[in-house]
């Protein structure tokens, strides 16, 4: 991904990673866009507000309207005189109190958030309980009737692996392989949460979603979890489950095999 | 407190106890009041949209703008045909996503939610870390400064028992007596947050938020935990902490003494 250099005397650029987090409930996804105020932009704005330098980040990931990060990394050149440790403070102040820059930290150069990435992990939320909760309303997917977490447990499994995934995808912008490996796809029960982790080395568009909406079926019987290999194996979107609202997504980890971005550290 | 019980034939009107929960951020906390939105007024515009019946609700609490409950109480006569275990669906169907009903029971006619109320617990979360969290926002009191939980629970300990809680109040609407009984204040770290946890037989006005103001201050060093038995007797308000953000604020418990309102087993 280019960088525009703007030239000028004594200007030093370097690359930085900024590690935040926040929550995506009012904002249309990560992306700049025309309609709709978006992370980017705001994080975009706040740099150009304290550091007088208008530059173009490149994210991780492109999150959804409504998804959720409680861990992201952006990546650009910033000329600033603000050492790294005091620059989250100084972004913070020129920023909504949804989003948060928690560290900030020099990259070599050809360092790009997205395409250095090694790994990702997503977590679905599910509340499965009768009432809704007024503590996470946006913040997880209202499900009430009971689900089934030990057949969505035995689901999950079959989708770890090198496969093709066009079976748990919405088609979005094309990408050049439908093939991605899930490393760890686990369900846990924790009280009225149903929380699905998902780690892969990427994911396809609306692929955890898609994949959560497949458990879901599973855990209401909807699908039989014995029939996900000829799920995947027929590449048809129309035999998966639903795609599971935006909501409850957050991505939750990311791994980049560089010690100074070891972003769990920064997790809450 | 009466309750305004319209003439019909063939209406029966049973005391109904209603257990809820909310989200107070976007209201001017329970009672009804002419310049802004209470959960009060929704509930009861609930009611009467879903039971067509007008009624006053009673509270346990009058809980300020911005606070929060994981449980509440609100008593009243309804007349419904809606059995008690229908109630709450039905309840929701007219309320926003930041208020939910989860229990409808019927109790003796003299059961009143305010009065009848043995004790309640309030919870106070305090993120103490040197980043806001987006998740937080609204949810706990953001304090970056390094606090020391065990100069706050060394103070705690001497707010328990019954005390003339003069000195950590606001002067609100008159009560007939400062005197309280605390049965136990807690302080706990968990992570980043620290949680004040206060059961008494009842709380003054901003008593909650005085107490946890001044166990802040003894957590940063500008009150000495050992002084609060002296800041107690003073009875004087100006020798407390300061009166702390209402968003940190949360009713977490209440005990009626009574099987049929086992208010804890709604709670998430």
């Amino acid at each position: 991904m280019p960088c525009l250099l703007p030239f000028g005397k004594g200007r030093e650029f370097l690359k930085k990673a900024l590690i935040l987090s926040y929550l995506g409930t009012a904002y249309h996804g990560w992306q700049r866009q025309k309609n709709g105020m978006t992370i980017q932009q705001k994080l975009e704005e706040a740099i150009e507000s304290v550091c007088k330098v208008k530059t173009p980040l490149s994210g991780c990931g492109r999150t959804d309207a409504g998804v959720h990060a409680e861990v992201y990394v952006a990546s650009a050149f910033i000329d600033t005189g603000i050492p790294d440790e005091k620059l989250p403070y100084a972004l913070n102040t020129a920023l909504p109190d949804d989003i948060s820059v928690k560290r900030a930290v020099t990259v070599p150069d050809d360092f790009d958030a997205r395409f250095s990435c090694k790994s990702k992990e997503y977590t679905y939320r599910i509340l499965n309980a009768p009432f809704r909760d007024p503590f996470l309303s946006d913040r997880a997917y209202f499900y009430p009737k009971k689900l089934d977490a030990g057949a969505m447990q035995k689901a999950a499994r079959f989708f770890v692996g090198k496969h093709d995934f066009s079976a748990v995808r919405s088609l979005g912008t094309p990408v050049r392989s439908p093939v991605r490996t899930i490393y760890y796809l686990t369900v846990e029960k924790k009280g009225d949460i149903i929380e699905i982790k998902a780690c892969a080395d990427g994911f396809l568009y609306n692929m955890v979603r898609a994949i959560s909406g497949t458990l879901v079926f599973c855990g209401c019987g909807k699908i039989d979890p014995l029939s996900i290999p000829e799920i995947l194996a027929s590449r048809d979107r129309e035999r998966g489950g639903p795609t599971a609202p935006a909501c409850g997504l957050y991505l939750t980890a990311l791994s980049y095999g560089m010690e100074n971005i070891d972003v769990n550290s920064v997790k809450k």
